[in-house]
């Protein structure tokens, strides 16, 4: 298809001091937990979105002293030292392959490093701890302090030149930085020249973007990443137009073009930045960019989770933004740019908005994705996420039993592999499994782009065949003369309060009385919820029981939410919306009981008691209705079944019988289910698809040269390839 | 000195199996945190232990499944993978040189593997999710999946032996662990032979036992680590009198010794096998070990946190114990076999039972100790606890200004480093800085050994002098004649509730009324706190705020702990004492607030508000008294003084001025102010004492070759010739 000339606006290049643009998509910088740790990985997902389509890619803020780390939180990325240079050589290098700009972002942490892998506290414009990083004691930098970190930027910033790099990138943003530290009143009481007056305060970021600036000369793009309001909506913050306007004047001459986003300074409040769609619209940072857009003639790239190709081509057209910036839309679909680009509007997977990426970041492990399953897996398993080996087996065909989410992934990425037919059975009359009730509640509509996509995808193959309405029962199965089959079979939620922290259901819990329910009950079957008081008993402590909660608070019930958890939803901790959510709950005025098990169930009574205390006197709560959300249960019933008589997939041909999503292991997050299916799907033709083939591991192992780890990664392999390099043990 | 003959017990050699213990000093498994992802720390912190006179060390569990992983929590050790057989080599080879025995355990983690580095979900024994990692779920494994994980062991095994393993010991303790979970009734619901009855569900464990015995022959001994009591005290957890001596009864034949100790079996109740000693005192876990001594004649292991030879060559005489287990007093002091054996008894560096080492895995960083400041260093950064190299400016005098943790840990290594003179100068009647009153805070006593031994090191070097209660102002360190001045001065509580979450004071709060209190007023200058209502504003979040709690609500005061953070003493959830303090404040009616501001003090009253809901309606609190345990501040006024005229110190011959400990940047745990200290004394003599020289990186460095990172980690290098591999950038 021909790209919608409404769009060619987007295509226009761009110049930004000495490089040139492409187009203008912008990879904002990002953390994806791999960094120096696993640089393979980081290239390789980076390379992705360059071969996709960006413009500029970028890594994540990498750090310019030897002294920051994150040590406990997130892999970093370094350039504080002259060995990671080859590392950044390997992302430069792959970015270039495919036409884009490659961005290295320079940080220094200033108080907010944690000292936990250096020992080194930091070092910061005021003796204050950390708001975020609690333990992590800093010291007040001297003026020998702020000359030596200016050294290390221009060193770094060497580095980042010798490595290739198209644009460095002065973090101020997101959190950890000292630049934004010196520039706020709120985290510099200083009395000399680095602090006092708004120009002091500017000083230390002024003087290293000249540094900067001067050491890299014409060979790079000098930009930084300004948080223009930290949504304090007071002067404590920064606000849009007046520190946000003001810093950009001072330092408009010191770069080629203007990073900038809003959310927060510190660690925990820098997520607003990264709005969840439960709270944040698209485009939601837009009232406080265009308020600094006067300020400066020089390009400007902003974000707010873009994937609407027409909001995009308006917001350049009119100039309130030069460069549509996407850090979770890139996430979601590195090929969003060639996809605008050729029409294709359809095919892009929208980010849902869920912020699982930066949960898992925030976790210590690597960035994952709902929409795209191959995020994170360009290099430890060679996947492409618009690029399908067609199968060994491509003569078989498969059954997929299932249409939730994991049945609708597994059935897309068999039919693109080239299976000789796919057929797809749901038993509901919709596709989506329980993504069919999620996007209802409350906040969670984008989630629906989940299903939305996904059926897209699947009425454009030709191999691939959907029926809805049908429930299979093992006859069913074994008659339907597939060579293949897959039991996606989805899960449901427990009835009778089986948890996982006391290992048991509730005595006397049981959704078959009118006053206790489960989440289909009240979402699917529209069950009534009795009375006034609700408690929820929330043992998932992610996001269906808070959201039940708001829900029945909305509707008019008086909410108490019983969590065995130290807090509710602790996973929202995560996706950095618990510093939304917890207020939104103080609102509906919901009661939150943390630390508590429910361990009997009466008559509208329920019975509990400390979760680490045995000994405690007993709690007891009134209540008109019980919510459970404490567990779900792998409806496995088919598979087993299956499974058990050999005999009778043998008479059927059946060559192979497989598990996917939740049917398998009921996933709390809905991003695993479906990488459950696409992994079984991406290696349906390996000798034990049951199990995934190994990945390329990136730990230091001794007996490893780097020609070992090179002969396990060629980038010219298919995604099969790598079996016969790495078979399982 | 000679051993005390009474401890001869202890150096008596002892067979296992095929292997010959040289006496009876067994490292326990335990976490490190570098596993995998950094071999050469790995190996050379368990070789140091083997130098130190432990008769075997051991790995921590090590995972045989691909499948499995901690991600995002702490790094693994695997087995899973021939490649992993070179980084096993290592420490195999290293605790060799040394006259160890070297062992690998062996760990399936069951339906607790987070998947977040696989993606895979765990395999459990029943559809249960797991009760600790609350996102983790697990699928129920069938026969086909139990058979292959034990062949997953026997290769795992396998790969143990080419290793050069001399012990095979399978993990069923301390948390995460199939075996345990298929044997307690509590996880395992199974209907099949291998749930049910105890020797059912004892079935896979015994499986697993029979198949790797058969497998590495009479080349290893084999072990497995039971949890003999997991401290439920019911028919729900395994009874040392009941299941545990039961499975010693049908396992004996099949072990060729028993590694014993108590917990729990989930990942949240683990910890009480590491109690903490302001919870659990030496040899906690003798009650319920020695309840199954008679259960079997093999020679048995057991733990307790022992630091005190009597006690262990006591148990060892009357066979309570074959073996003296350790993890932390290994850690501690890693040549406490050693000193036991030349009766250096007051050199042993006795841990203090704080848990930070398993605070900064539990972190996702790597293990660190208060005691011991070189652990985790013997190949980063070449350190050796017991050798310290000459200076190579040893012929300086030194003035150390503060005998805190830090000053008394600097004057020691700086002694022991050979300088000509240290004189170490502390303004109070005592030594110890804050850690005079610390260890009298509720259940603490041990911590006083902090000061404890390092008061026998200073009183044992001839060429330090220490002198107290003599306050040195700038002029009295100028005229002082030493060459290298090193401030450790410490800090002191705000009292003004200057606080990171704020970033400001508290208006209002001001230490010099009678009603409003910091620590030191309270602990040191016998401050009343007057009437009955006390609050504690505690944004410390470790252990002052609660331990002040603790001792004002034991004196008959009515505490409420008012906190920004999401709940009390948030870093004890990290040491494991947050399941033991919780029902512990509850008993003693402590109130907690979480997640609030104090925004201003009035006249015993206090106003503050939900610290992420600035909108939020103002809570009002009525006091009596108000503690405030909010930040401390560096006492640097003395270094900042004699910084600032360079003249001065230059006209006093002074050629380094450096800071240490607390007075540089207050640190939350002493561990990091001590090892501040530490890092300076072992670098005194180089370019830039100020700043660490760097460490070996162990990530993945595209450029360097493995003989590259062999280069930079000479076995005999002294701890300062790296600086000519390593510069400062």
């Amino acid at each position: 298809m021909p790209r919608d000339p409404r769009h060619d606006v987007l295509f226009e290049p761009l110049r930004i001091g000495p490089k040139l643009m492409r187009n203008r998509f912008y990879q904002a910088p990002h953390c994806v937990g791999f960094g120096a740790e696993r640089p393979g990985a980081e290239a390789y997902l980076r390379a992705m979105k360059a071969e996709g389509g960006w413009a500029v890619v970028n890594t994540e803020a990498a750090l310019v002293s030897p002294e920051d780390d994150y040590g406990g939180f997130t892999t970093q990325t370094r350039v504080s030292d002259d060995r990671q240079i080859a590392n950044l050589e390997l992302y430069v290098e792959r970015a270039h392959e495919h036409g884009a700009l490659a961005g290295i972002q320079l940080l220094a942490m200033g108080r907010d490093a944690t000292g936990m892998s250096t020992r080194e506290p930091g070092g910061g414009a005021t003796r204050a701890v950390s708001d975020s990083l609690w333990w992590a004691a800093a010291y007040e930098m001297d003026r020998d302090d702020i000359r030596e970190l200016e050294d290390l930027y221009v060193a770094a910033a060497l580095r980042a030149r010798r490595a290739g790099a198209d644009i460095v990138n002065i973090a101020g943003a997101e959190g950890a930085g000292l630049p934004l530290q010196f520039l706020m009143a709120r985290h510099n009481r200083r009395t000399d020249e680095y602090g006092g007056s708004f120009g002091n305060r500017a000083r230390l970021w002024l003087e290293v973007l000249e540094r900067v600036r001067e050491a890299v000369g014409d060979e790079c793009a000098v930009t930084t990443r300004l948080c223009v309001d930290t949504l304090h909506g007071t002067a404590e913050g920064i606000r849009a137009e007046e520190e946000g306007a003001a810093f950009i004047e001072l330092a408009d001459h010191l770069v080629d073009f203007w990073d900038l986003q809003v959310g927060g300074e510190t660690l925990d409040r820098w997520v607003r930045d990264a709005g969840t769609s439960r709270f944040y619209p698209e485009d939601f940072q837009g009232r406080w960019v265009r308020a600094v857009r006067s300020c400066t003639d020089k390009p400007i790239v902003g974000v707010g989770r873009f994937t609407n190709p027409d909001t995009m081509a308006e917001l350049v057209r009119t100039r309130k933004l030069d460069m549509i910036g996407a850090a979770r839309p890139s996430i979601a679909d590195p090929f969003l740019p060639k996809k605008i680009d050729e029409g294709r509007l359809g095919d892009i997977r929208e980010c849902i908005g869920c912020n699982v990426c930066i949960s898992r970041v925030n976790a210590g492990a690597h960035i994952i994705c709902t929409q795209n399953p191959t995020l994170g897996e360009e290099y430890r398993r060679g996947w492409h996420p618009e690029r399908f080996s067609t199968a060994r087996n491509a003569e078989a065909s498969v059954l997929v039993v299932g249409g939730g989410p994991a049945g609708m992934e597994c059935a897309i990425t068999l039919g693109k592999r080239g299976m000789a037919g796919v057929h797809l059975v749901e038993a509901d009359a919709e596709l989506g499994g329980h993504f069919h009730w999620v996007p209802r509640l409350p906040g969670l509509a984008e989630w629906g782009r989940v299903v939305d996509w996904r059926k897209n995808q699947l009425a454009a193959l030709d191999n691939v065949s959907v029926v809805t309405g049908t429930r299979l029962n093992v006859a069913d199965v074994l008659d339907y003369g597939a060579d293949i089959i897959v039991c996606a079979t989805g899960s449901h939620w427990a009835t009778d309060g089986l948890n996982g922290p006391s290992q048991s259901p509730v005595p006397g819990a049981d959704a078959a009385l009118p006053w206790i329910l489960t989440p289909e009950q009240i979402m699917v079957d529209d069950k009534p919820v009795p009375g006034e008081r609700v408690v929820v008993y929330d043992c998932e402590s992610y996001f269906v029981g808070v959201s039940l909660a708001e829900r029945l608070a909305r509707s008019g019930h008086q909410v108490t939410l019983i969590t065995p958890m130290p807090g509710p939803a602790m996973y929202l901790g995560l996706t950095g919306e618990a510093i939304e959510m917890m207020p939104l709950l103080a609102e509906l005025g919901v009661e939150i009981v943390p630390a508590h098990l429910i361990t009997e169930v009466g008559d509208r009574v329920l019975y509990g008691r400390p979760r680490h205390d045995p000994g405690a006197s007993p709690a007891v709560w009134e209540t008109d209705a019980l919510v459970l959300t404490t567990q779900r249960i792998a409806d496995n019933g088919l598979y087993r079944a299956l499974k058990a008589d050999r005999g009778a997939l043998r008479a059927a041909e059946i060559s192979g019988l497989y598990q996917a999503g939740d049917g398998r292991a009921p996933r709390q997050q809905v991003a695993d289910a479906i990488f459950d299916a696409h992994r079984l799907a991406r290696e349906i033709d390996t000798a034990d698809p049951r199990r995934p083939l190994p990945y390329v591991p990136e730990e230091r192992l001794l007996g490893m040269t780097a020609k070992d780890y090179d002969a396990i990664v060629d980038p010219s392999r298919d995604d099969v390839g790598r079996s016969t390099v790495l078979e399982r043990p």
